[in-house]
């Protein structure tokens, strides 16, 4: 291994994908410098829980012979991923985190059926939480994933592995999906993109109850382009998603380049005082927010009321919990974790009419927020309360001096947006002086999802410096 | 008044829209033959429930204004409507059916707004039944609307004002909205169009439950092409709904001319065996279906297996009256009639799991019926399983000879397809020996309006000389 294979590893995707189509790098060259990097970095880290090397190499060489045949390329063409374990690979162990969902699907789910078709080349799976609930990675099967910056503390989750896996170079993309928060904590705990999409921006399927807006697929990169590149591969209408946008996902593929002149930013630190915040945390997104003035923006301290978000989540979550899990509950009471069983008990007392109220106030916390953005551009909010806690522990039981109820208080800052339908951008938004990394939450919107991304990438240009890899993973 | 003038009133939009762009006719004089109209024929139809001559004719007067200045003219421009009671319009009295909801609203709904903003003159409001709920349209502020094909028969409803109004050359266009075939139901007891538009085309606000998919807004007109028309005007996306399609309403107006050589049509008399039809129904639909015959398309009986859609349908509208009107039912005890009450206490009832179980199965029968649409374009079912009733009753205790539970058991042909989903397009079939309309009911794949558009305009151009106006209106 040479450092030039390291940096090869660190590289944004969308430059490696014109390596590739320039023929001045081979899918096989990149993948074996990827496969390379998880041999050496990945024993410490545990984001990449299933290896498929010699179908990946199959791949990569397929990938070379069509580039050599001057054939069209797809957009992810040639690029290694690593998909989140609670997505179905057909013909790939798939976990769920759990061993009783662990098995090898016939089929892939419709968002990497895009990915494949996209040309990107499967290197394996990223670790999850048990059935991706709860936002800090470990699971009976694999354990836990490490932060790449402090291999002692989360890497966050659900989307864990998949995070930690990008920050550490193992994979230059990477698809993850969000409930109350999957795709951006592990993203803010790792120093790296995820972005939470709208509902239906990329179709879910198969999924149990499909109208449901909670549970959103998205992607994660390093760097906002290679976000947006991503999602360009996976966005776009598909009659398997009866809520699927139809605008097509290749027009999240132009340039993200965009003047913030003017633009009004609204920016809260704790929500309009609903979570507590940790200083080091409020301290960093203080810092980023900063730069939206120096961008020329005018920035106004201002938040929707987000009080009944609470509700929505907790109760639509729920719900979800107790159509997911009932049946398997019953079936192996021992089987799933306390906070996992706890959810599904919440869910069967809920009444009709509670699931009902949280409808109605789900649609008026949606039309405060559309009213507050006639205001604003964006919101900007911490993406996490905490910095990455512990690896040991299970959740955080206080924030900030605040006691913290469950496995799912301490995500309040994440989850509450998911019940607002809005995109939300995970960001990179430097380090704590300590050197753990601090995530910008950006909130756009209904359907913003391009707006999003290229505040977001105007935010990264302005601070790409702050940026840094993580030391002493050998 | 002269027969010209009711010839005008049986015009269709289309054909009046080109008179008034080319200044053949004023937006004045056709108004005044509509009123003129209404004034004879709807003391026996009661169909227009509040009549505002006086504003529409300020409204006529400045479309007349515009065209004479050579402004830019919106689709509907000069072209009489009446908007159905469940509407509010602004500065309109708007009653819902009762006296509960008895009021001057102070803001249009979006459906209204976008039709004002097309250019339509408002002349009132449709009948409706009390609170839109059930297929026959009486409420206790305006009595029954009457059927135009035989006074002493339903119009159907909830948009029952709307249909007779249209079939009685009252108005040329009208809106209307549909939970459990209230856009179809009317257009097929009045020998009239109404379509079932896919959730989200019409955008609806405001709305209790904004994710919610049975309720749907839609247009009604005497021809497919109207109502293509109407629709174009009123579809296209708002952020006031968020699930609101992106399809602009504009591509609605374009040419609806299609061969049906080759299309692949499936017809069920009876949806698969699970509701009876009356056998005047029965026969008329079959007639019906031999067009499709004719126009080279190939037939096969076939039907998705719908027997989840009751569970789906009957849980989801008992959810959605538990909010509409607990709160009143608790303060009006005897404010509602009998029926609302019923459907009330049965989504008070309701559990959690139940309401989840019917989203799953929702999820379930959505897959089923777009899979069954893999192998069809279109599927062919009667509208409605019964003739126009006697307007006196409140709905049929029997179809076929076999009993009916309550006021929605006769409707199941029309509310198990709102289950799925789908568009679907109520045209009219021709007539019983008896003189009385039927429908045959065309139901699409997921988000094939247009399509479904079509196949209505094909059936329509080659039964054309089946139709015949309601006699004995004076």
């Amino acid at each position: 291994m040479t450092t030039t294979d390291d940096d090869l590893c660190f590289r944004t995707a969308l430059d490696l994908s014109r390596l590739l189509r320039t023929r001045e790098l081979s899918a096989r060259e990149l993948l074996e410098a990827h496969l390379a990097r998880i041999e050496r970095v990945n024993p410490a880290v545990n984001a990449i829980v299933t290896l498929v090397a010699d179908r990946a190499r199959e791949a990569a060489e397929r990938a070379d012979e069509r580039t050599a045949a001057g054939e069209e390329l797809g957009p992810l063409h040639g690029l290694p991923i690593a998909h989140k374990d609670t997505h179905n690979t057909a013909g790939i162990r798939t976990t769920h985190g759990s061993p009783l969902a662990d098995g090898v699907p016939d089929q892939d789910d419709l968002l990497i059926e895009r990915i494949r078709a996209a040309g990107a080349i499967t290197i394996g799976k990223t670790n999850v939480p048990e059935f991706g609930a709860g936002s800090h990675t470990f699971n009976p099967i694999f354990g836990a994933t490490h932060n790449p910056y402090d291999l002692g503390r989360s890497a966050g989750g659900s989307s864990g592995g998949a995070a930690a896996a990008l920050a550490s170079g193992m994979i230059p993309i990477a698809d993850g999906s969000d409930t109350g928060g999957s795709l951006r904590n592990p993203a803010s705990f790792c120093n790296v993109v995820g972005l939470r999409p709208s509902p239906g921006r990329v179709p879910g399927w198969p999924a149990a109850t499909a109208w449901s807006t909670l549970n959103v697929r998205g992607p994660l990169a390093r760097t906002v382009a290679d976000a947006a590149l991503l999602l360009s591969a996976v966005a776009g209408p598909d009659a398997r998603s009866p809520i699927a946008l139809e605008e097509p996902g290749a027009r999240f593929a132009r340039p993200l380049d965009r003047d913030l002149t003017g633009l009004r930013v609204a920016w809260s630190p704790d929500l309009g005082g609903l979570v507590p915040v940790e200083p080091e945390v409020a301290a960093a997104v203080e810092s980023a927010v900063e730069v939206f003035g120096d961008l020329g923006c005018v920035v106004e301290r201002a938040c929707p009321d987000l009080t009944e978000a609470e509700e929505v989540f907790r109760t639509l979550r729920a719900s979800m919990f107790e159509v997911a899990f009932g049946t398997l509950m019953d079936r192996h009471p021992d089987g799933l974790k306390r906070t996992i069983r706890e959810n599904t008990e919440e869910g069967r007392k809920l009444s009709g009419p509670d699931v009902a109220r949280a409808e109605v106030l789900h649609t008026q916390l949606y039309h405060r927020v559309r009213e507050f953005f006639g205001r604003y551009d964006v919101l900007l909010l911490p993406v996490s309360q905490v910095l990455p806690f512990d690896v040991g522990i299970e959740y955080p039981t206080e924030v900030a001096g605040v006691a913290m109820d469950d496995y799912l208080d301490w995500m309040r800052s994440a989850y509450l947006i998911s019940s607002t339908g809005s995109p939300a951008l995970s960001v990179p938004a430097g380090f704590t002086p300590g050197g753990l990394p601090v995530g910008l939450q950006i909130v756009g919107p209904h359907r913003a999802d391009f707006a999003v991304l290229q505040v977001g990438h105007a935010f990264e240009q302005a601070t790409g410096h702050w940026r840094r890899r993580p030391a002493g993973l050998g």
